[in-house]
């Protein structure tokens, strides 16, 4: 079944607002395997709507229209689907009976423009609205089914239930589609696409959706369909072969779990904790390593070191290596997270110190130069050197993201794999004994 | 001028994300007094984005597309607007040698995927991309200026403002719209309502917009048409008018300006550095004022102090306070701030301690309990408790938002003026004399 979703409103083409009303329905949509083929958003106006109409008709199977049934005069999508059909509009007596007696309960009279709330489409079924005035309409045409709903969320929502998705079940077969989602830390969209290729082959194109979120993470979607036993045998197998193309970094294969919280229920598992020590990123890893419910448990707390006097006396680095190497350095990176680690007495903490520009840069450290720092049990100092893309925010955030993918892959006793860290740039430290 | 908005993205048809980037745009439009005819959401499939556009050529002036530039096989927007316009596509040498130069930059191989990125419709001029590694396209046909963007935000706003906002200024009659903006901190929507009633009154209900985002900031738009001296004297004399009737609760008219930016403006006016102490904000406020460019010179540092130990050793505060009190009270919350001013040596300190929940609340100290402390100079040292409502993410917003608020007046020398620090519900502690 192919469907379109049309919302009618000319403040949806505003400044401000969009058309939210369009989730509700990919949701339901998503389920029974309804392909979208398009979202549209109209102005309220009359020809406008029905060319967008007269577009869609005989060629999918489905239209969803919400809003502009209201009873002002900027409400036109009766007129506009009319148009469309070449049909006419007849005052309905039943509708107009509902009407009054809905505002002669709240001991109004009905307003004259309300009327219009009661004309019908020629051939159309009336939708029954139980939470407001407006009802809805039914429309078939050739192979298209319309359905015209009001904007009003609630409204729209009362309607989804009671017709739209039992006209759906009954003309679909019934659920059909499930998903699976995979997601994947520190590695851009092309490697990952380029590792995912023999999956493709495999269970074809369309079975797998590839998503950056351009910052940092990879979102993997395999979808599938067939009966229920077929569509768990087949996202089972997917997700099996993804995870193994794409290799370790694949960090969930939760959709809601984020890389803050994997690294939150892996310390938990060791029942290990950690501290943080930043610098360029300026609070956002401890933010994002306590976001999550119940993070007390695992965190202990940070140290923003932006000035140098706070990285040495807060965190114990030696200002002879603030002189020697800088601030930005791999030296100091180290010093920072073994000197959070110490005072804290965490398991393990993680630092970070970067140029997150637009100013700071050197010739030999540019914006997006970052060192990263993770100290650990046993003597455990480890050191990366980023080249990070983006501006400001991108290189913080990014900074955290490789931080926390470092981490995770220290709790998995797996190497880190990341084009962003590349390592031959600068001398890797040889591991130090521990404080 | 009429215009479409064509965003291309199978996951914007899908069951959780939105095009948000058509509303850069319409602000845009509004500016410039361009109509909007419709938006449209399309997949990622050649033949659909073919025919949408095949749609609107010849029948609106303009039509900016977003997405669907990127490398992988499923970016497809060129393919579609081509096949639209019957021309073909042909390999531009100078786009390659950017994107190998862009790619050996960070250090990498550019995989072969990207090499479809230098491809360009016959006829079409190139869009530079400053910022990312997709190129934009022009193209004309018939009476129709077709701009094909990158759909990554940052990208795409580059490109609108090198390349989109000039053609529209030179095609349209200029600017026909202006706006002026006010923000407001630490009110709700409807205190602000309120307020400026008188205003509506004046200036007409159209002419003022209110919205609120939902984090403690609302935002006030002022419209104003006519010729460009009648748009200026208008939007002073309701700029004037509007922050009369709000008050010292207008923390900035510049419509870019962020609560952290003003209060780092006031810090840097003043001569004054700022260093933070958190505990339920877990490193949020530190993050905020460290987001703008050059924060390093009123920035000194932070410490984030989730466990009580760190509250004991890092920030100095008296065991015995915990103890007493409980580490979310208003003892706690000075201590903090004056142990982070004092061992940070800045000339303020704010503090946060609070229960962000779900976890955490006993009787008398609900999810959403949080006392903000500031200490400075001559033995200043002031608190606020506050009820927030939301959950872990608001309530941690919320007294990040506060507490720059509380800064920001004590810089500005004016009353906190908030509905959500009920101070009567807890003693105002007196100001003591420095430690």
């Amino acid at each position: 079944m192919l469907a379109a979703i049309v919302a009618v409103g000319s403040e949806l083409l505003g400044t401000e607002r969009l058309d939210t009303n369009s989730l509700r329905l990919t949701a339901l949509f998503d389920r029974y395997g309804v392909e979208l083929e398009r979202k549209v958003v109209v102005g309220d106006l009359e020809a406008e709507i029905s060319r967008v109409v007269g577009e869609l008709i005989g060629r999918v199977d489905l239209i969803v229209m919400s809003g502009g049934l209201g009873p002002t005069s900027d409400d036109v999508t009766r007129e506009g689907v009319a148009r469309a059909l070449g049909r006419s509009l007849t005052p309905d007596a039943e509708i107009l009976r509902g009407l009054e007696e809905r505002f002669s309960r709240l001991g109004w009279r009905m307003p004259d423009a309300n009327r219009r709330q009661a004309l019908v489409i020629d051939g159309a079924t009336v939708v029954p609205n139980p939470v407001g005035s407006a009802p809805g309409l039914a429309i078939r045409e050739d192979r298209t089914q319309i359905f015209l709903f009001p904007g009003v969320p609630r409204e729209l929502d009362g309607m989804t239930v009671a017709t739209l998705e039992p006209w759906i079940a009954s003309h679909s077969g019934g659920i059909a589609r499930e998903r699976a989602v995979i997601k994947v830390a520190a590695l851009p969209e092309s490697t990952v696409e380029e590792r995912i290729a023999p999956a493709y082959e495999e269970f074809g194109r369309e079975a797998i959706t590839i998503l950056a979120n351009g910052r940092g993470e990879v979102r993997l979607e395999a979808v599938a369909t067939g009966s229920s036993a077929e569509r768990s045998a087949r996202l089972t197998a997917m997700v099996s072969r993804l995870t193994g193309l794409v290799g370790d970094a694949v960090f969930t294969t939760d959709a809601d779990a984020t890389l803050e919280q994997v690294v939150g229920s892996l310390l938990e598992q060791a029942g290990a904790t950690i501290a943080v020590a930043e610098s360029c990123t300026g609070g956002l890893l401890a933010e994002r390593l306590t976001r999550t419910p119940g993070s007390s448990s695992t965190f202990l707390g940070g140290i923003v070191a932006y000035a140098n006097t706070v990285k040495t006396e807060q965190l114990g680095v030696d200002p002879a290596l603030l002189e020697r190497h800088g601030a930005v350095s791999a030296e100091v990176a180290i010093a920072m997270a073994a000197g959070a680690r110490e005072r804290m007495g965490s398991t393990y903490a993680l630092s970070t110190t970067g140029i997150a520009g637009p100013e700071g840069a050197t010739a030999d450290k540019p914006v997006g130069t970052v060192h990263l720092g993770l100290a650990g049990p046993d003597g455990l100092l480890e050191h990366r050197a980023l080249r990070l893309p983006g501006g400001r925010e991108g290189v913080r955030w990014m900074s955290t993201q490789l931080a926390l993918e470092m981490m995770r892959r220290q709790l998995t006793r797996s190497a880190l794999d990341t084009p962003w860290a590349p390592l031959h740039q600068l001398p890797q430290l040889p591991r130090e004994g521990g404080r």
